[in-house]
């Protein structure tokens, strides 16, 4: 199988909902929600490729060569890779349904620790989606990240709870999806989640705790106040306000504020391993991907997810060989013109 | 009724003058005076969308949920929502006489109190159109603001008199009509106002007067000398004068130039509550919404005028919510990227 | 006769060498050399409108209203508007000979003497092309600024004192018609002016003397220390150099580098009375059009030349009514955001 | 044989490989590896022209006229003008193989001779192309600047000694080409080259050495720390890492931090005496023009070589003229508008 033969099969099951486009950029899809467009004029999803591609890398071929290690540290673990599976659900809502919601968890999950990463994993309106991860998670030996709503406090710990019991090495909780409009339809009320209360989530979990969906530098010192492991600096995918700034154009105002504090995790378009680079360049440790692993998934199975990280991961070794980088720790903002 | 059956009546019943766009933002009416288009190139109208386009917002989801307040104090008045309605004449010029000016008159005063706001009401060349607002405006408890044209003294003070005696909260003069073609071509001379009249004007009358068609922190000053309660920032709708800049792209400077002396109105390409949130956070405290309100009364009458402010409202407050801004003065440009 | 009627008849006799577009911005003629276009990629002439369309005028209506006066002092003599024609040769090489070089000479000399303003006339490789001007400059009174190719200096010299003869009010000399290739071609060598050449040039004639084609502060200095009366700030149509900057983008740091030193008009890309008010608050004293004047001497003969030139007075005094400017001593650089 | 001619016949014979378009951009050919396209979305390539199209030129025609000298002093030689061939390999992979390695090396070789500069020539996976070359460097008395690849020390060193043996004026090596596929596919390893490794290969030869592919200030100071005698700074062609920026935007910081410690060259997208202009007047000693080359070789063998050199030379002199710079030192960074 290859990744051409993976996206073409993917083009053919994913139809209507998504066109699985040679460039995945939130130009065919804006506005389809459900589907997997950007919010109104979609231009919160756009304008992450229109950043990225306006950050320019410089070339370095003046060093001794050396290994490339593309290694990290995160919950004590050490994964071969920097980027990570974002939390994907609404395989029959967003997506056609060709894969049902266990299936895509299978892959997913499976696909991702096989890659030497891990995936996010998703929560949504009717609990089965949360539940049903569990126990693959388990048998993967808790390497996911499960990603709960921002329901009220006893029912988000309560998840948290069986997250940990099935060995989870973390847990994040999208507090964007506020926003959600099928939760709001589905009669399930989310939060805003003050300091307070993230603080009271982290004392509740021996679990390291990530937000996500934070998007400035003061909601980020929120969360080292309050004791979070890390954030994920998301617009939710441009899927919930519209004429938001690319999450990655945010990272170095983020990083400055916080510094060593927290693990910053960012998602947003990210769709090479080039674009992989120039987020932890702008400061953010480590990247989600989201749409292109349906993507992958549907055109491939775990098989695909597989493929598709090899992808990003040569790509990414490939730039640091060009950039003087032996290691992630070498990726700096020297190495951009933005 | 829905907003889509609004439009799609107003896009049947409005032709040729306006055609309803599903985004109005001055390009398909470019140059059409009479009419609803810009002057010229119509790029005074196309930059206020460009630029509002151009403006990022920030989600910040950390912080403790609470009520959302939209409501707004102005002339010793609490309304609702911090949008109003523009002026909006020549229901027989710029528009096709679809709508008489009393039939347009009644939909939109009430249809605006309904909306728990009010209209800025309009002056024209004939004095038929001043007068046939008032008995309206008296029988809603005087919830409106008559904008009169910029006539000479006497002329001025009598008409603002008349409001008066409606009961009117407050009254308007759109001094930038003065490049007005139809005032011109029928023989009725209008004139820029000096601050010396302005403080004259004030001092002539018991309500708050709020000049409109102010650009410049240096004009905006001269208002609040003369006394003015407040103005509008405005390039009338980009219809008298070529390349003028986006009004609210004014809003930072002249906000800072005159601190709380004055209270800050907008007008110019507003369509949305997150425009609506956009403009405050520049520095308006109230915005003025134009040719959307007269799509929605031509499409749907009262009803449609209501309907469009509460789309706007529900907008509005989708944003605070995303934003973590729980009433109008927790808007300010820390939720910006400009 | 209307000046759509004028464009009309223009697009029909000039065709093909100039398409007489309703925009006149360099964009269809691109590299048409002969003919009337910029030189290479055009873009030497293209920029002058994009420069000129970015500029943005401020509406300010706070002021006591009075007369408006667009006279300006030139060479000890007053002119009613501060525009005018900028030389225009090549009838029958840039144009298609529908025009005679002494017919256009009559039209474009008397026309603008009508419009209260005056022609800045050209040279050429032949010697007639001058020649047959002076005795019309002479009938009206001297009213032209005959602009000479820089010739060596005896040649140059002798034409001079033949436009003195004829009661030239100022001589010009377009020395960036160094790049010209009509003269390449036909062998006449023409040269770059030192400084200490323009002194000498001065000092022979009694008549002021006003370099054409400065683009730069560095050479602005020069011409002020060579006792020059002014400068056109000109890129020559964009005809000789290609990727030239619009020139009126250089008017803030050449005014600020020689102040009341020299009178600095400019050209390039002017269209109307908005454009003129533009380069009058960018720095310039006054302003020279060129090819939309050749098209209303085309499409109107005389007639052509002064309802053009009242078209852009026209224009010129609206917007000074719309931005609080009651002579050309108001337009500053305050009335612009750039 | 005119230039014209020359791109006519290239492109009836460089099919389908390249288009020998009018405006060679990297817009035609984007990705096209193998080929002569930009890698992956092709920008490294199309930033060039964006990038060159930018800067403005600034006309000064206030200055006594001489001759114009385009002369430059390198390897204590002079040469005519200040632009050379790059290195040109694979005519029967990235070209189409119409033109064989030797017949394009006699015609550029000599082509360069003739037109009084040099070429810097190929080297590539198969050691007989750097061989093929070495007897037309001899013949035409060392006249090139041999490009190796940067393989180990022991095999770079002898082809070194090589290039000494064949009297060549001074080497280089292009490091940038780790990143290049062929080499990659052949099974040739190549690598970065450290500073040290640099400061040996300088030991090892009495040649100029000349790095080439440096992107970064940084990178420049190394090369010059290790006594290299210039750089060529470079993103080979755009087509080793995408989303580099122009070489050409470098310059400025580049030069700044080496001073006159290196001479600097630079390729990226220059196609006329007005690039070459630009590209000095950023801080470059002398440019590199790769594809053009190719296009004037396979359009008129050598001869094309030498009309196209006549072509850039006659457009430098012009520009030269039109801005007032008598030699190559006039030419800086105050003819630019940035």
């Amino acid at each position: 199988m290859t990744i051409q033969e993976v996206w073409d099969k993917a083009r053919e099951v994913m139809a209507p909902k998504c066109r699985a486009c040679p460039e995945c950029n939130g130009k065919a899809c804006r506005g389809e929600i459900p589907g997997v467009g950007g919010i109104g004029s979609g231009s919160s999803f756009t304008v992450c490729r229109e950043y990225l591609d306006s950050v320019k890398v410089l070339m370095d071929l003046v060093y001794e060569p050396s290994e490339i290690d593309t290694s990290i540290e995160l919950f004590g673990r050490i994964f071969e890779v920097p980027f990570f599976m974002a939390p994907l659900g609404g395989m029959n809502g967003n997506y056609n349904g060709y894969l049902t919601d266990e299936g895509f968890a299978n892959m997913s999950i499976r696909g991702m620790v096989e890659s030497g990463s891990l995936a996010f994993t998703p929560d949504g309106p009717k609990d089965s989606l949360f539940d049903l991860q569990l126990p693959i998670i388990k048998d993967v030996g808790g390497l996911a990240v499960p990603t709960v709503k921002p329901w009220d406090l006893p029912k988000l710990t309560d998840k948290i709870r069986r997250a940990e019991e099935a060995g989870a090495v973390a847990v994040s909780c999208d507090i964007d999806s506020c926003g959600n409009l099928l939760l709001k339809k589905a009669g399930k009320p989310v939060y805003p989640q003050s300091q307070e209360t993230m603080a009271e989530i982290v004392k509740s979990t021996s679990l390291p705790y990530i937000p996500k969906g934070i998007m400035t530098a003061t909601a980020a010192l929120r969360c080292a106040d309050a004791g979070c492991y890390g954030i994920v600096v998301s617009s939710h995918g441009g899927r919930v306000l519209a004429d938001s700034p690319a999450p990655c154009s945010m990272l170095p105002e983020i990083r400055e504020a916080v510094g060593d504090r927290l693990k910053i995790f960012v998602d947003g378009g990210i769709r090479s391993g080039l674009d992989v680079f120039k987020c932890l360049a702008l400061g953010a440790d480590a990247v989600l991907i989201g749409r292109p692993y349906a993507i992958a998934a549907h055109g491939g199975g775990q098989e695909g997810v597989v493929l598709y990280s090899q992808k990003i991961l040569g790509e990414l070794r490939d730039v640091m060989v060009m950039t003087g980088c032996r290691s992630l720790a070498d990726i700096d903002r020297s190495k951009l013109v933005l």
